[in-house]
């Protein structure tokens, strides 16, 4: 009987797929050396969408639920709103605001997610792009309240994890734990574009502009203490203020947006800005906002 | 009209989220310098999970439905096998194999994922842990057949773009555009009982051994072509076979699992091994199967 019921199991778990057809029809894809797509229409592997099904005007956030909520003010083309969440974890909107054709996109979380976004949206969109990351942050700055919104105005820089370091600490004695990179700027005219307009929405004193770091991971570099790992992290922020005294945010996606804007081809034809809601202040302490808190409500 | 509908529509987003009283329960969170939890019981940010959800062994896949047709082999504790999706994107179920606790959880793509799975995951078991990648790859060799499963046994080494050589290339002349990294090896107990088992399970034939590849994008470090950002990728393959020769498979987790698993304290704690479905064979051509492929019913 044990040894029955895994095997039933199994052949009732083969039978399911063989009655499903999207099964077949997605086992095979083109450009596998590419930018692959599958089915017909072709579409894009991990976003799940094909040409023209997002706008050349995209908000990316990090979350479903913020995504879902951001939908609800946009106006149908057609007879609804579209939508299409993919089987690798992104939700896509686009419909109408103020007359703009407009997606919303959730992509989850960090430099890869945003790398398959922005590389696959721009697959299928024809012509120049905007993209504006609306994320959640932990803030650097005592000064900076929660509940504000930080506009990445003079760029953002990576922290990375050196893993070397670690894992041939003889080899790469004398190395640092982490790498903190350059700064890579947004496109100018729409940064300010999005900081006038919040300005607007919510009052200057809401608005903070500076820097943003963005981190690959959430915990060992941006210097979160965990007695599980070893993490050499206790002087990561600390190091990173150093250099960027000016540095007010900490998140994982916006450095990757930027960087890959800058690397469009042609030149140019991706823009990119980014703005943070500030959940937690990492100075101040152990309380933070949710990630789909109500000042997203007050950004549009 | 046109400028109270937004309003409206705004109105009617803040009651629904008034109503929604989780979003109260979720607003504030502990330790936001540590491994931060939410709500009560007190639950990890992103997996969304609490002590004793998961169990000590934990395989973890890509995909939700692939979690989904794997958890259909377990066995219930009580009376149904447990299931969580977090908000963030990752599912996991958790019952018997065999009279042994198991989990098995979909973490969705990237080094980033990794992360915060096996760091929240850590935060919430207790004792040891074994954790097994069973992923999806694209395969390097043109001798090992899509459909074939790979097992890292010789270590995984991590391919990275060097966005500074993009960024800022008069700084940064003569830099290469993409690093790779040393070794990382597995568990090598944890991996000889996954690939024995896989011999027995699928025949030795289907199982192939060597050095994984992991990249941290889909699309540019793994050397896939596209015109629409400037990448420097066209010898990056040719570059990664030459220092490995035998880098079998190319995906982008199980360096993060393998890496964090040899920082994990007390030394030793985690252990970690990963084995990948072939779906696409790279040098060969255009065809894969898909991500969710009958394959994975075979590994069980």
């Amino acid at each position: 009987m044990a040894d029955e019921e895994p095997a039933a199991k199994r052949r009732k778990a083969l039978a399911r797929l063989d009655s499903q057809a999207f099964v077949l029809s997605k086992s095979v894809y083109a450009d596998t050396n590419g930018v692959p797509r599958s089915g017909d229409p072709p579409r894009v592997l991990h976003l799940g969408l094909t040409d023209g099904e997002i706008a050349n005007r995209v908000v990316v956030v990090g979350h479903h639920s913020r995504a879902e909520l951001l939908s609800s003010f946009l106006s149908p083309e057609g007879s609804e709103v579209f939508k299409l969440a993919s089987d690798r974890g992104f939700l896509a909107y686009t419909g109408l605001y103020n007359d703009q054709r407009l997606s919303i996109v959730s992509i989850g979380m960090g430099l890869s997610m945003m790398d398959f976004f922005v590389r696959e949206a721009r697959a299928i969109v024809k012509g120049p792009m905007a993209i504006v990351r609306l994320g959640t942050c932990g803030c650097l700055q005592e000064w900076v309240k929660v509940g504000c919104v930080s506009v990445a105005s003079a760029g953002s820089a990576l922290v990375q994890r050196n893993y070397s370091h670690f894992d041939a600490p003889k080899a790469h004695a004398g190395s640092e734990p982490y790498l903190i990179s350059d700064l890579c700027m947004p496109d100018a005219e729409l940064t300010a574009l999005v900081a006038s307009s919040l300005q607007e929405a919510l009052g200057a004193q809401k608005v903070v502009e500076g820097i943003n770091i963005t981190a690959d991971s959430f915990y060992s570099s941006q210097g979160r203490a965990d007695p599980a790992f070893t993490d050499e992290n206790s002087v990561l922020i600390e190091k990173v203020l150093q250099r960027y005294p000016k540095a007010i945010t900490m998140e994982m996606e916006s450095f990757q947006l930027f960087h890959l804007a800058r690397s469009s081809l042609p030149k140019g034809s991706i823009k990119a800005a980014a703005a943070v809601v500030n959940v937690a202040n990492r100075p101040t302490g152990p309380q933070g906002l949710c990630c789909c808190c109500r000042c997203c409500i007050l950004l549009l």
